[in-house]
């Protein structure tokens, strides 16, 4: 069995705590690690606040092969994440050349690389940009701390540029099959069959089906395809065995 | 000025770090807690992993007012949100009453009541059960912890049970303008609006408008009306030097 990556997320933002913007990107990263062989096992959100970033960041850091954070690489005041990230890290920050020579040809209008903007170009040394002829507020890899914008489009663009210098692993194989009975009903045998297949991992999500009745979805996860179908063959067994329509 | 009262939230599954599942209760409750006058501060998402949910859990309760769980109440081996929060606090956990004499008369029929449903009855002891008759799993509350369920219909439900027993401060109030602007346009001007309001808190928020142009959001938030009144007339004034349509 080939080594486990892992990772965690940090989503940075006031306007996600205060439920004015719903988060897209949890969601999105999840699915993409998952698919290339990455376990995420940890996301936390906090506020715009320096020490709340610097202490979940240190946190994550230390404890997964990967840390992706969104959100707070702007221009504006409240982005404090470049700067965090290199407090956190013990690093300092300036301004990233090839990043600066990037906005040079970027914004040649008379004021228009302003300070503002040029503080996008601050980077904690030692972190390499994440950069494409689309994005203008670069992301950047700095040790296993991969920094990603807040906005939806441009972090997955930023997700493709990064994704193949990942290490990645075995990825998790997982295969679903619709209950079409009620959790309480099956919780007992689906106990036992979990018990007799340790390397797999069975999860049981209860759902409202189309008429709004209570559904169960129950979702078998190993990196070993012939432990998955084992698993997933003793369930639709025990399915049959309680007579629930497949 | 009222007192401050925060909270943070933990959402337990291995779905939704896996991606199969996308949250939609973070968003839920961020906005839910805001609106009632409780500040959510942090969030944190963890797999179905009793080590995990105590570290988290005893990080979160003993920071905040309040901190809301969601998932893992079911009735199946991955639901082990009760047992842990009892091993986080360091209490037993045991058949609660009420419950086990609501369940009798919900499950009638021969082995409806069985050991998996039965399972969802065990609550940590000096919890109170969030239930009604439309909720099958209980909620609980313990101590300055609120349990709920994942799904988000019957985690709505019990937010609405639970709400009007918790203390709340004083709101947090925004406004917002739609800047027709760059953020790297603002930025400075932007700053020292920021700084000369130190009782607010001012977001600028990038997003791409009906016709995939750059757009900024700019959001004005503060206990006192007075004050968020007067950054936010600030911010138009700025942006009606900036010469742009309001």
């Amino acid at each position: 069995m080939g080594d486990i990556v892992t990772a965690g997320v940090l989503v940075i933002g006031d306007e996600i705590l205060s439920g004015r913007t719903k988060d897209k990107n949890i969601g999105f990263i999840a699915e993409y690690l998952t698919n290339i062989g990455i376990d995420l096992k940890e996301v936390r959100i906090v506020a715009d606040n320096e020490s709340d970033i610097v202490a979940a960041l240190n946190a994550l850091r230390a404890r997964y092969t990967y840390v992706f954070t969104t959100g707070g690489i702007g221009p504006t005041h409240d982005d404090i994440t470049a700067d965090s990230i290199a407090k956190a890290l013990d690093v300092s920050i300036d301004y990233h050349p090839e990043v600066v020579a990037r906005f040079k040809e970027r914004y040649q209008k008379p004021g228009e690389l302003n300070e503002a903007r040029l503080r996008m170009a601050r980077l904690p040394r030692g972190s390499e940009p994440i950069q494409s002829a689309t994005i203008l507020a670069p992301g950047f890899r700095i040790g296993n701390v991969i920094v990603m914008a807040g906005v939806p489009s441009i972090m997955q663009a930023m997700m493709d540029i990064v994704a193949p210098s990942l290490q990645v692993g075995e990825r998790m194989l997982s295969e679903s099959v619709r209950g079409n009975c009620r959790e309480g009903d099956i919780g007992t045998p689906l106990r036992e069959i979990a018990e007799a297949h340790p390397d797999t991992t069975i999860g049981s999500y209860p759902f409202l089906d189309e008429n709004g009745k209570p559904n169960t979805s129950l979702v078998v996860r190993s990196r070993d395809q012939a432990k998955l179908t084992a698993a997933m063959d003793a369930i639709r067994a025990m399915l049959t065995a309680l007579k629930v329509p497949q």
